[in-house]
């Protein structure tokens, strides 16, 4: 099946929509849960599809360096290799390298880098990227663009921005000649808080052409109002018939205010993170499971969840299972997080299907801010 | 429910069996997965359950420690607490008091020793173990033995066997003072490797009477042609009409020759342990699932399982998840592990009702010697 995107139903600014892959269909607004190397850590494929992900991201860098691109091409595929059936999203690798600051230099060519696990020295272009993504084999590969450090000024936003969109050319020449079957690409509007500099982006990246457009360079340290306005125009910017792809963000909150402003697709560590960090996502507020407080807690982390942990489980039971350093402590702790997530955008999808996204977004929020956060 | 123990079906010295508590049945010959710390690491209770655990081990040193007896009994007991609703059979604590070796010292009143989280002295007795273990609410709990170092002399040996007598009486009278609703207390049969010291151990520990009669001080590093000549005499001196338990023990191997020797129920880290280590136990032999040789391997782990992991993961797949750190690599590993010891005891229980036993412990253990053990 070859990509696409078909809008059923919107409300406001946001939509629902059902985007087609070569490994299937997925609902959006959809949050797809991050499996670095392959996996989503502490929670099986099996415990992924039953919380009812639809779609998955892996990290080119990651998985460049280990096992390599080539043995996953050997192996039939990422697909086969990890043995998941649905659609699997991969980024470019870009922002983990220039994450690596002291091990790399950026030039036109592209980044010049040191693995982080033997010192060895790589280099990253977009070419390189569309090439190890096409060995992959994901459904959705991702252009190789400029990462920017935050804060920036306009003048080296520009500078980065520019080569991101000579970069976006290049990157998308050379997936058209080694794209694996079927493989979409998404292209990357930078521009960091300039809505000067993203709307020259959005155009220069829909000029290039791709199946879909991701917002980049957002929840990097810049005020939350800021980026909800950077993504309120952008989105205005990018064509209607096409995904829209906040990338690397965010928090519960964020994901309902993105999609009020026309966002279809997110990507997060945060509850699987914080999950192995004993933080959990509730319906009333974030807990910290490690606080003493949880000691003899009998209740569900979330009494309004029904998901296995929250079912099976009582805080006092996490609690115990964080301090004492079990490894189901970041097993149980995960599902839930990723329940909460992936139930949230299955809410919104229903409230967007019903037209009544504005007062599910209402009531998310005063929900939310009923909440006691733990210290 | 209180305890009982009905034999079904025999073969040879190899017995089938049901084994009531209060939580529910339990068919034997039985493995207890580990769950020491009220969870078995990497695998959560759900999957226990599909893999078909019966009854769960847990440990009382840790629990006692962390989260408190008292803490567990103010949550209504270790079932409610953890969210298991099967059996469950606790340790007295005792074995893993006396691994403490230099923080601990034996006399006739119990083992002192110093926490090894935060160096606070305790005294662990046969009163207080009967206590500790009442308050965790287990459907079986176990007396205080000494466990003695191997290789002992047969003096030694005698002094230990003599005052795990004595603790017997101390720890059942307690008990039956104290214990929860329905719980089982099982005696533990010491004597190290002098059959005249087993038999003597037995003859008292059966005058205590018991609900069942477990074999302690073996699988500490004699000859496996010693421990098994000492559990064949020693269940022999044993009633038939209680079951026979075989502490911490051990391969599948010494599984099923145990079986042939008269013993109903197992417990052991191995299959857990090795999991987390990388090593798998298949039909064919163990296998280091981190040895290069398996990262192009795209055969499951064992081609002759139908578990989750073998179903779903190449030897491949599970080698990058082990050598990049996952957690899943525990997880999938020990549900493999997991499900070859509860399969080949199923198997076992099958081929007792059959009367082939003999047939199936020719043909394991000939599988088994295909084997090409990984170096």
């Amino acid at each position: 099946m070859s990509f696409g995107f078909r809008v059923t139903d919107t409300d406001g600014r946001a939509r629902r929509a059902v985007m087609s892959t070569a490994h299937g269909d997925v609902e959006t607004p959809a949050f797809m849960p991050v499996g670095t190397q392959g996996a989503v850590k502490g929670v099986t494929h099996r415990d992924l599809e039953s919380l009812g992900a639809q779609i998955l991201l892996c990290n080119t860098y990651h998985l460049y360096l280990r096992p390599g691109d080539d043995l996953v091409a050997r192996r039939g595929g990422l697909h086969r290799f990890i043995g998941w059936t649905k659609p699997i999203l991969t980024d470019s690798g870009g922002y983990q390298v220039f994450s690596l600051s002291a091990r790399r230099t950026i030039d036109e060519d592209g980044a010049h880098f040191r693995s982080h696990l033997d010192g060895s020295p790589h280099l990253l272009t977009p070419e390189k990227a569309s090439d190890i993504q096409a060995r992959l084999g994901s459904d959705i590969a991702m252009v190789l663009d400029e990462c920017l450090e935050h804060p920036s000024n306009e003048a080296a936003a520009r500078l980065s921005m520019e080569r991101t969109a000579r970069w976006a050319r290049r990157a998308r020449d050379r997936f058209l000649e080694v794209r694996s079957a079927d493989q979409a690409q998404f292209g990357i509007v930078q521009g960091s808080v300039f809505p000067e500099l993203r709307k020259e982006s959005a155009e220069r990246t829909v000029e290039v052409g791709f199946e879909a457009y991701a917002i980049g360079g957002l929840s990097v340290g810049e005020p939350i109002d800021v980026m909800y306005d950077i993504v309120s125009q952008t989105t205005a910017w990018l064509p209607d018939d096409r995904p829209r792809y906040l990338m690397g963000t965010g928090t519960p909150e964020d994901l309902v205010e993105s999609v009020a402003r026309g966002v279809d697709l997110f990507d997060c560590v945060l509850p699987t993170r914080n999950g192995r960090n004993g933080q959990l996502f509730t319906s009333e507020g974030r807990i910290n499971i490690k606080n003493a407080r949880y000691a003899e807690d009998d209740r569900p982390p979330d009494p309004g969840c029904g998901c296995y942990t929250c079912r099976t489980c009582s805080r006092a039971y996490l609690r115990h299972l964080f301090a004492t350093g079990e490894i189901n402590a970041a097993t149980l702790n995960t599902l839930h997080n990723l329940n909460f997530y992936l139930d949230t955008l299955r809410q919104i999808r229903e409230a967007i299907t019903f037209r009544r996204f504005e007062s599910f977004r209402l009531a998310f929020h005063q929900s939310l801010s009923r909440q006691s956060l733990d210290p």
